[in-house]
């Protein structure tokens, strides 16, 4: 069976408990796909990066790798600067197939669930 | 009938197409909540700010205003900064009940949707 990485991408603070909420998609997404690794990484001011976790993941046999963006939008850093990133760890890993998907803010399941909370639903 | 106005209160950024997903939210609540006001509101590089789009809503007559950061989490700027606009616009406004929501990315319903993005589910 095709091992299977996912590394949610969050931006990071200098405050521990920002990373909170991103522990917690990394457990729902646990549950979701108990055959998945799954891990976290961040742009800045928190370990691992993206370089690093990647790494990690492919150390780890994975030959599928899904890169996905916890941010609400794609800014700067997601069509600059991780662009960058994922090639160079594609050159790194020939081996392991690197996706990144669209920020999260993009879906439309994210969306609605914004949505409901903000509305009080 | 209490007229409410809920503020979408998001990061901003340079490139304008970066705020589509907090506009897609808005025209979500929009949907769900059709007698509230719905507006967008910046932290910085986007207009309106939070100050600007909570004048507006009072002097649209709102007389509760729910203000919900689309954060992934709470950050340095939603502990310091957020707060302290959030006062001064309660002391402008003395007659208008301003609440300030946790971030998007506490509700647990955003986090099961991010999570099920993430999975591919």
């Amino acid at each position: 069976m095709t091992k299977v990485a996912i590394v949610l991408f969050a931006h990071g603070a200098r405050d521990p408990a920002w990373a909170l909420p991103a522990q917690r998609v990394a457990e729902a997404v646990r549950r979701l796909r108990p055959e998945a690794m799954v891990s976290l990484a961040f742009l800045e001011l928190m370990a691992p990066g993206l370089a690093e976790a990647v790494d990690a993941a492919a150390a780890a046999g994975a030959q599928v790798m899904r890169i996905v963006p916890l941010f609400l939008a794609q800014g700067g850093h997601l069509k600059r600067d991780v662009p960058a990133l994922i090639e160079a760890a594609r050159a790194r890993h020939p081996g392991c197939r690197i996706e990144l998907l669209e920020a999260v803010g993009e879906d439309a399941g994210v969306v609605r669930a914004m949505a409901a909370y903000a509305a009080g639903a």
